[in-house]
């Protein structure tokens, strides 16, 4: 299976856009980059359309406002994670045969209410009864999971700080970021506590935005709208993977393991015949900057405990292997939660191809995109793999 | 594809129970009735968990709740019609062979929250900035279209009192029906307008509930099973379709006509190389007497403004072809949202086995599924087959 079309907008805080504005902003570029192909289904990621927007029939109203009325589609929620899982879910649709150009979109418009509510509806993410009932929001959660892994590993907050800094940088030269402004450690260092020891420097923004990617079955197809479109570079799906944890934190075995992201990145590998060392290039889900560490030991790109050292050393920048989130991240990129999955298979896609309009990977041959729901209930990993 | 197993709850007002708690009973019995096959994977279908229960990331929650924890598992949201979604993002998971054996539920918990907000939430499948916005609520709607198809073909609201009348007969035999009662016409007649001409009898309850199917690809596996549980009967999955149209209803060319129903009643019946005369039973869905009405003549089983007429007449009965509706239909069994499509589904197939708990079809070997999201903003078909 191959993705022939990418397109997304800007991440910001449009108040005076709508959902359906930005994804069909987004959808009209895919199908312009795809070379007017049209889909003939969709699936689309979204996590708060139903608390935010007070919108559900989410799919069919962004398929009518992409003048796709009548497809078939469906919303799929996996909180943070829902882009991962909308491309899992449409890569499915392909691959059985049931659509032969499907499109998967996400969109999420995180500024219809006021910030309190947002951040309500973003704790939905973790259990009603057994967490937000007793008052913690989703950053309290990860600010308990830093903790522990700082007192474990020994990392002070300037250790962790490097994080920021990096995506910071990268973001500065990415148009479509939300974040396009170089830091310091000072600044971090200095940013108000959010919820101990997280600061407001180590989370990604609270912002909009949408993005589109449109597959195909078949490798004839892929090449009709490459020279269609004057690219000589094929993105090819290599492996999918979806895996879950439970979702109160207190049941896990582990807080500093993401298990969901051992098994579904393992799913994928072996799907593309590829291992942890293979991969060239990668975006990883940094909601926090302690999600981005944990993401890269549980990937396998280094051992545990050891992510945030080797980070502050220089691993992961332009040379290495992988290169990580030259986007920017959700750090700074931005994090519109459902549509995130999604911009990180897009973005990965447009590396591959050459044509990223950002901070440009070394040419990178296999890429992953990994993609959270929660405190990593969910993951979704994408392996993308170039073809000539 | 087959059917191996199905587990539901009754249907009712469970103030004391969790939507975790109805979805686990629901999945135990599916994987019983599939002798003992464990899921690999799993969709929920769920329109309101966000807005009634507060709870996002819904189906990582559900799978830990049903002993499945770490499986790939999303959510589809397809409004009203996020279960028969879900079965179809289910039937790709297994066509695609990302996973063998796949659970496909649907989970509704209408009863967390006062009347009122469930009924904000289940408007929140109009379109907030063109309907909702105004003040209409999804019954408003309805009635509208009601109206219309009485003016348009002289129908007086005793003519279409039938629809309710004939399901309450049918659920009186339904164990897990919400409204197990027969009643009358002066009852349902005389009953309190909710919105004009639409009045208390004409509508489906508000209930809560949680179904289960279980999916395997292959007919030797769906084999095994069988004999493993004594059944000489497969259900195989026929064909599968799901279709769009705009969320507002100002924007379609025709209000009487509901024509995702239509499209992919086509898709489903191609696919299943069959057409509407070759259905022998069907469960259709009837969220008010209008939509009942309007889903036998689009799926093209009677024709355009006749089918309240014949309906009185006496067709769809025991004995005629098809047989419509004898779990009481969303009007008397009940309409847990998410989960109806899936309540469907397995009623279908129960059907066809041979082993349905409530007033049984003559002996059918073509079923048909047909679940709506909004007023035909979505819907999904299922058509099952009998195989010896």
């Amino acid at each position: 299976m191959f993705i022939v079309g990418v397109g997304f907008t800007p991440i910001g805080r449009w108040f005076n856009r709508s959902a359906r504005d930005l994804f069909s902003e987004a959808m009209i570029k895919a199908i312009e980059d795809a070379g007017g192909l049209k889909p003939k289904a969709l699936v689309v990621g979204n996590m708060a359309s139903s608390t935010l927007m007070e919108q559900d029939s989410l799919a069919a109203l962004m398929a009518d406002y992409s003048g796709l009325r009548g497809i078939p589609a469906f919303k799929v929620e996996a909180a943070c994670g829902s882009g991962g899982a909308a491309v899992y879910a449409g890569y499915s649709l392909v691959s059985s045969g049931l659509a032969d150009v499907v499109a998967v979109g996400g969109v999420e418009k995180l500024t219809e209410k006021p910030t309190a509510d947002t951040t309500h509806a973003l704790a939905l993410a973790a259990d009603r009864e057994y967490e937000v009932f007793y008052g913690t929001s989703f950053t309290g959660l990860n600010a308990l999971i830093t903790r522990l892994y700082m007192n474990k590993y020994g990392y002070t907050h300037e250790d962790l700080a490097y994080w920021a800094l990096r995506m910071h940088e990268y973001a500065s030269y990415n148009p479509y970021a939300q974040l396009r402004k170089k830091t310091s450690l000072e600044v971090i260092l200095k940013s108000p506590v959010i919820a101990d020891p997280i600061r407001l420097f180590d989370c990604s923004p609270i912002g909009d935005g949408a993005a589109v990617v449109i597959l195909v079955r078949g490798e004839e197809r892929a090449r009709e709208v490459a020279k269609a479109t004057g690219r000589d570079v094929l993105v090819e799906i290599a492996g999918v993977g979806v895996a879950t944890d439970s979702v109160d934190l207190g049941s896990r075995e582990d807080l500093l393991t993401l298990k969901s992201t051992r098994l579904a990145s393992r799913q994928a590998y072996s799907m593309a015949g590829v291992d942890a060392g293979d991969i060239d290039y990668a975006e990883v889900h940094d909601a926090f900057h302690i999600t981005g560490y944990l993401a890269l030991e549980d990937l396998g790109f280094t051992g545990k405990g050891e992510a945030a050292r080797v980070w502050r050393e220089g691993r992961f920048v332009k040379g290495d292997k992988p290169e990580i989130n030259f986007s920017g991240g959700l750090k700074a990129r931005g994090h519109p939660v459902g549509a995130t999955g999604v911009y990180q298979v897009a973005e990965v896609a447009m590396q591959i191809r050459g044509d990223y309009p950002g901070y440009k990977a070394s040419d990178p041959e296999i890429g992953l995109a990994h993609n959270l729901g929660g405190v990593a209930t969910y993951t979704s990993i994408v392996v993308l793999r170039r073809r000539r």
